[in-house]
């Protein structure tokens, strides 16, 4: 791979302090942030691609927790809907008419989308995925998948198993590492104690981790009260479900003895606050949780509950709903929102270490935005910008592992035309 | 002024139904919308510009009815601070400093954005309104200007009635009608009820509504209790404020008794939900404002406190958060929250008839969008991608009373280099 020299006006490396460093550079060689730090000189020939940026900011990729990528081809095609209502006239019906190329291409839709808005890796639960996994190699983008398990039908269940076997078999560190698979149990209303044991059992023999939906609706709780004499978080972890490395979206009704739990059991919390209030499920307790030192990340879910897949979007509204709620502005402030969905998105998919910052040795993963821009000026604050004024849009150019998957907003690893013209035409079989 | 042809993709003419229209067109002559509806032919010469858009879609311009302009010149300096030392130690001081020309540079990076963002008109409240009004008749966007009244400090309050009195004889309707004046008393803890006789006083000789913050924070409710034995909207209408027009920007605490009064005396409400989250404000009952029949627009309020003035992010807020809030996704349906950042700003600013709607003898304030991007597609509704997907950037061209503002998203009418520039000296000088 060629060596790529960066050279933006701010480098923003994340981790724990945001720091704003001027007028920096960044090498990257075969994949990897080589070197971080003042502007060297170079020999002619010794750098194959030189990248520079006046007035850009170069950050680290956004990482979504949790979203269904495909699900892109059913963007705004029911919203303001009762949540049964959405799921069984519409959502699912829809569902049962998708095919393996169906998933493909609206997995490249979402991908399409995902890159365009600086995330630059991002964790999937659906099915058909060995297309998804097709899509994100292709791509270049950095993935987590699991098929999403269904319990309650034995037959599917079984069946599920067998295929996320295959899966991790087939993908686990597939693209150089590039995607990892986990076993995605639906969630506890779809999936009894006894079928997550057999999950369970999967995931310590092939030491993968879990992904799973947890206590979303208040219904979600109440039907586990009645039938498990326990809530959802509760149920979970007496079956031992968090001695495993799991992923639970959501986490938006919650005891204070479940929020002890979540953070004592180290669960990985992706908080998706963008879907839990379009879909009326209620406000997520983010500021309780982090109290508790529970480990919370971002997800946009999918863009039929969103409507969009920007991730920028999601720490804004994270940060901006954790204040108003708590009617305290000094809650959640913007580094502690990159972080979410950054460092804290790199851990809950149990990436490589150095993902989520800027730092030698470190993959490179990374996206830069350009500042020459009304809204973004002027420039008191750059970690405030991203947080409370940043959009998609502003993102120029995304790299992952190295790779340029976008820049100059032109997307390099994907046919971006036709890639609408297939989502367009499949989107109107599928819910005609 | 010549005739423009626009042939869209799709129309969104707003009002009531927010109906999708494709394949027609809309002829602009002397800034009014001469005819909309299917295409005709038209003989060589008869029409000056054509303007085609086979994937945009044309809908009303955004109205954005509370904002701070020139506070763009903080956007980032104070964030994540409790709202007294955000006021005391950083914008207050900062905006001691403010001379006429800053306020002129900094309305200039403000409109810039907002055109960028799709509005056609906004309410500003700030001082040093001269220059806010050359600003805006240089921009060609349309406003409705108050000068923010303090009538704690006598000398200040006298001066500035007085400067309101000048403002409307010099503004009120300038630019063929695109500005209008109100009188802005900033709020009943800065204007005690002797104050504010005076200004309805002079509201009802010169025939202009009032433009006024009220019941923004659980602090004010308090203090007004302690000092007047009344809720701050129960005072306002003790001292019959409500009998002139007013538009009242927060309405975030509210009883029951004030909420029915705001409803039965037509008080326009802009909510500013942004804002409201950022500042720990809180999140303001607007269900319970349009169940009482309260009429609802929507603001971004200024750059410092938002952080950005970006109204399709605003109207997505305000039906995102009705939603989570109540947790029931079918309140504020895409339809209405459109609504609510059109047509009931337009009432809210007391604009002439047909604004806020594309219609047959309207002004032509419009607004194109480009739907060819990922998180525009598949288009199963176009009305929930405005407000669940779309944002800013996504908006190609603006036009405001029949002039081109922004094409292909360049600025037509401001010299957006200049203005970052000195957008950026400014603010490091008031901030140093």
């Amino acid at each position: 791979m060629p060596k790529i020299l960066i050279r933006p006006g701010f480098i923003l490396s994340g981790g724990d302090n945001w720091e704003v460093i001027r007028d920096n550079e960044i090498l990257v060689e075969d994949g990897i942030i080589v070197y971080i730090g003042r502007r060297r000189d170079y020999v002619v020939g010794e750098i194959d691609r030189i990248i520079d940026g006046k007035n850009q900011l170069v950050m680290p990729g956004l990482i979504n927790t949790h979203t269904h990528a495909a699900m892109a081809l059913f963007r705004s095609f029911a919203d303001d809907m009762p949540l049964m209502e959405w799921l069984e006239k519409k959502i699912w019906p829809a569902e049962e008419r998708l095919k393996k190329e169906d998933i493909y291409w609206g997995t490249m839709l979402a991908i399409s989308e995902m890159i365009r808005g600086g995330t630059t890796c991002f964790a999937d639960m659906y099915f058909h995925m060995d297309d998804v996994a097709r899509a994100c190699l292709e791509s270049g983008i950095r993935a987590s998948l699991a098929q999403g398990l269904i319990g309650i039908d034995s037959e599917k269940g079984t069946a599920g198993l067998k295929q996320s076997k295959s899966l991790i078999s087939s993908w686990h560190r597939a693209g150089e590492g590039r995607l990892t698979i986990m076993l995605g149990p639906h969630a506890p209303y779809t999936c009894p104690p006894r079928y997550l044991q057999d999950v369970m059992s999967i995931a310590a023999d092939l030491k993968v981790p879990l992904h799973i939906h947890l206590a979303e609706t208040r219904d979600e709780v109440r039907e586990c009260l009645e039938k498990w004499g326990k809530r959802p978080v509760e149920l979970m972890d007496s079956i031992g479900l968090f001695a495993h490395r799991v992923l639970a979206a959501h986490c938006v009704h919650l005891s204070e003895r479940e929020i002890k739990i979540l953070a004592e059991k180290q669960v990985f919390i992706a908080h998706n606050p963008g879907s839990n209030l379009k879909l009326g499920s209620g406000i997520a307790p983010l500021m309780n949780l982090l109290a508790a030192g529970a480990h919370v990340s971002l997800g946009t879910d999918g863009a039929a509950s969103n409507n969009n897949l920007d991730m920028l979007e999601e720490l804004r509204l994270a940060a901006l709903l954790a204040k108003g709620f708590h009617e305290d502005p000094t809650v959640i402030p913007a580094r502690k929102a990159l972080q979410l969905a950054t460092t804290n998105g790199a851990q809950a998919l149990f990436l490589e270490a150095g993902l989520g910052t800027l730092t030698e040795e470190a993959p490179a993963d990374l996206i830069m935005l350009d500042l020459l821009k009304p809204h973004l000026n002027p420039h008191h604050d750059l970690c405030a910008h991203l947080v409370y004024a940043a959009s998609a849009a502003d993102v120029e150019l995304v790299m992952v592992k190295g790779k340029l998957l976008m820049e100059k907003r032109e997307l390099l690893t994907i046919d971006e035309e036709m890639v609408l013209y297939e989502a367009n035409r499949r989107a109107e079989r599928l819910t005609r």
